[in-house]
């Protein structure tokens, strides 16, 4: 008897369906792990924090930038490993935490850099999927994100397993209660199988080009969702914050081309307000990932709500959670197996 | 009588040919200046470097983080401007250098930024066309970048003048001789009216979507041309870094998406090989601006060669401007007025 043929995109499917246990036994497992890695930080008092990653990992950096800016009030950035290794060595990283991310903790650069950034004198933290990886091994501090193994080539459970534990790491560095965590592996839960979802895979089945906007805390999501509907259906995503929206890419913007918002309650929703309003000027097919009412003031065509009341520094957890199933089913509905994209391998080694 | 009417594209084409006299000017007029404000950048001795601009601001804000991480081995940095206002003020930011890049000078985000990374303990530094502006006025140092007044509303030559000053700055802050920048505005001259550009314009005629692929020093090109292309000819034109690219992207990428390549000679282009062998097996079509040699590895279809042995880190001033007049032609062949994208201002106001 042979095995049976695997269902296409159900590893993807799956791994999405496993974040809320993922989430809640991270916390459970992994939180003691990350807070007395949080009070070494607190004792080391960097003065600077610079974050590395690529792909999914490089938006999961991005939330963690926002979060060193916002909670603890330090400057902080987006490191270029090439430029650390490739154009020679920096020299001068005395107070520098470097932290890097990412699921297999083995691609060469970001070990390289990772190493450079020590020997120029940061403090180095690795938040990977591996313990035993090359990164984990180089860095003075790891966070193991226990996501569990990752089997589908679009990374899923372990993005939003780094967010949380970049918050959770955050949070306690600045002495905060990390209690408030707990309700997001329930609102993950609820996310999941929104009925809008599933329609609007079909509303973009012969959508060329596609457009995704947040800002400050939804950014990250507007970026991770652009990157999962390029790896699984091929669609040309394109994100944007808001901001940089208004300053030039706003003219390419049609009627062809549909947009997804995610303006969560807060900051972010309202420095939202004036994209919505110019894309209802445009007339252009609106997807709102947030409140209804402001659904209902951009005229959106479709709106995925978001749970009432949620932390916006937490609601980037659940907002990618609809839109990691709109790129499996607009896979699906194009006949294309997300489990197996087109010239993609699960680890990429870049120099 | 009336005005004769105005040749669609007259601004723009008016403003990149402007570009090398503006370059020498630059150096004459504002050189002096930039050494003065050098040599106090040297004595206050940052600890690390911040960067915040929009549009083809921001994307010589990744420029002179780059020189920033090389030439003076510091870490850098680009801040979100949003979440040093919107979501609660810096408060920790002694000994952090921040660089603030703006035309106008006139963004509200961006001054309010500036002023709340001042109060938290940072020098300022703005870089503007507008010495009299709001940012100028804010900041500790101003630099202006002198490129005279630019009426086409997708900019040109401020963004070519933005580079070369913050090369200026740097250099002159890292000690370094800056005299190697007198041969830009001729390779920029040089550059101009490259017989490649038209016909690749007509080649793109019906592309709809477009990628453009930078590594390193070339990463902040492949954004400005992508940038360009988007505001005047509107196709979707994305821009990533070889590195990302290699994670996810390129599974979208088919024989329907022209590529450009920017590898200039350097650490940047031998970083790009592996970029380009997996486009030659996908069997894209290519662009390559830079070496001969690299485009005919790479297969491509059309080559815009780059001057030989020009220093890697003055390049992009020269990469762009080929990509400039792509952006004029491609417009110009849709019937659009570059002069007049749909839906923009020349100057964008975001908070």
């Amino acid at each position: 008897m042979g095995s049976r043929p695997k269902q296409p995109g159900s590893l993807m499917a799956a791994e999405i369906a496993e974040q809320p246990a993922t989430l809640a036994r991270q916390f459970e497992t992994e939180g003691p792990a990350i807070r007395s890695v949080a009070e070494r930080l607190r004792k080391a008092d960097p003065r600077c924090v610079l974050f590395a990653g690529r792909g999914t990992s490089d938006h999961a950096a991005v939330y963690g930038k926002y979060l060193v800016e916002t909670v603890l009030g330090l400057p902080a950035g987006l490191a270029s490993p090439s430029s650390l290794t490739a154009y020679g060595a920096p020299s001068r990283f005395e107070g520098v935490l470097w932290v890097v991310v990412s699921q297999s903790g083995t691609s060469p650069d970001l070990v390289d850099s990772t190493v450079a950034a020590a020997r120029a004198g940061a403090a180095t933290l690795a938040v990977t999927n591996a313990p035993s990886s090359a990164l984990a091994t180089v860095a003075d501090l790891h966070v193991d994100i226990a996501a569990g193994p990752e089997r589908s080539v679009a990374a899923t459970k372990t993005y939003t397993a780094q967010l949380q534990a970049l918050w959770l790491l955050v949070n306690s560095w600045a002495g905060k209660d990390d209690s408030t965590v707990h309700g997001v592996a329930d609102a993950v839960h609820g996310m999941l199988n929104q009925p809008a979802v599933p329609a609007l895979a079909a509303r973009y089945r012969f959508a060329e080009r596609l457009v995704t906007a947040g800002r400050g805390f939804s950014y990250p999501t507007a970026l991770e969702a652009a990157l999962k509907l390029m790896e699984t259906s091929y669609v040309h995503a394109h994100a944007f914050s808001g901001a940089d929206l208004l300053h030039g890419p706003l003219a390419m913007v049609d009627q062809r081309d549909p947009v997804i918002v995610v303006a969560p309650e807060g900051v972010g929703g309202t420095l939202l307000r004036p994209v919505v309003e110019r894309l209802r000027e445009r007339r252009v097919d609106v997807c709102l990932v947030g409140s209804p009412e402001l659904g209902e003031d951009a005229g959106a065509a479709t709106v995925i709500p978001l749970p009432v009341g949620l932390d916006e520094t937490l609601s980037p957890i659940v907002q990618i959670v609809p839109l990691q199933q709109l790129a499996l089913h607009l896979a699906l509905t194009r006949m294309q197996d997300p489990d197996e994209p087109r010239g993609l391998q699960k680890v990429t080694e870049t120099r």
